[in-house]
């Protein structure tokens, strides 16, 4: 019996409500330590959440964690899973205009920090990056991975990995000072005044001089 | 006698080396709090220092650390201030042609974060606010009193604010990508080529149309 089959056997198997003290496994149950990670990351960062913590939010035993998971370490990767697929995004947006793509970029972008279902875990994440370093590292290869990778291959000109990281640094600034920080007015301005302010900056890092700086 | 004419007196008594065990107070102590507090916040953020591993850092008793600074909160204010003055940096940044500000603005950025002596207390202080509200609160304080006023002052438009935000949104990920994610190519790029590829973004928000965005 599979992991996965084992699992679909027990959620099948589970009663629906939700039940107070350690339940069995089961997708909910995996789904509910995912979660509990990630509140558990959000509140105390990378360093000081523990497996004890994130099974006791989920109501499981810490073994159970570790059944499904591994470690703390592997944990915190499906935990930057996020439930919009980068792909996807960057698909919508490769899909205008050329001279399109930056405003549409920063749109895309900020559609994905605006819900606060997928806002939390974003900051959880960075929290976590900013305490502890195998946090960062774990960032850092899931950036290069899934989103600065996509982008270079998109971009394919000599100074793409350039471009990608000046893009990033625009974006996550901007969710920073807006989301995280809440400096005003950045943090009250509207998606479409922020789209039209910040949009012919990453059209730049697309498709315009950079003067010189990949050739320095 | 005032604290200072104190601090003085103590400084001019004080024997010259280092010793060890707990010291009375003095100008030298005062300092050394000051840069013990910096690294205490530097290694385990505003949450975890403890005014106990501060004084223990700089081998006095915690009461001198109280007696000095007040709290924890004075603590980390007093830490927020670097060896170089904000204002002085701008006002070197304004005695450049309109549309120089801009690549003038990045260099100086720059010349901030590059030498460790301030990158260090900087990444203290951005680890620290990304995990501790009162620790955000300060700094969003000090940001808008010392950074962001200057620069919507010197700006003299209606929107100058949100221009200036942006500014910080620019610099603050810039800083984010190179100094503590340290992604590549961003990290091992040339100061020149950060300026000539991120200061025409900082002088079109400085000068440049932002697309309504002031409006909207």
């Amino acid at each position: 019996m599979t992991a996965e089959s084992r699992d679909r056997a027990a959620a099948a198997a589970a009663p629906g409500g939700r039940k107070a003290g350690r339940r069995p496994g089961g997708r909910a149950t995996r789904d509910e330590i995912h979660e509990a990670a990630r509140s558990a990351f959000a509140e105390h960062g990378y360093d000081r959440a523990t497996i004890r913590d994130i099974a006791s939010r989920a109501r499981v035993d810490p073994a159970l964690v570790i059944h499904y998971f591994g470690s703390k370490e592997q944990l915190f990767s499906a935990a930057l899973r996020l439930p919009v697929e980068p792909a996807e995004v960057l698909a919508r947006v490769r899909a205008q205009a050329p001279d399109e793509m930056g405003p549409a970029l920063v749109r895309a972008f900020l559609s994905v920090w605006e819900p606060e279902e997928t806002r939390t875990p974003l900051i959880a994440t960075l929290r976590s990056a900013m305490t502890n370093e195998t946090a960062m590292t774990l960032v850092r290869e899931h950036l290069d991975r899934r989103i600065f990778g996509p982008i270079t291959a998109a971009l394919q000109s000599d100074d793409a990995e350039l471009r990608a990281t000046l893009i990033g640094s625009q974006l996550i600034g901007l969710a920073m000072m807006r989301y995280i920080a809440g400096v005003q007015p950045l943090a009250s301005a509207s998606v479409e005044q922020l789209v039209a302010a910040v949009g012919p900056t990453v059209q730049r890092y697309i498709t315009g001089d950079l003067g010189g700086a990949a050739d320095a």
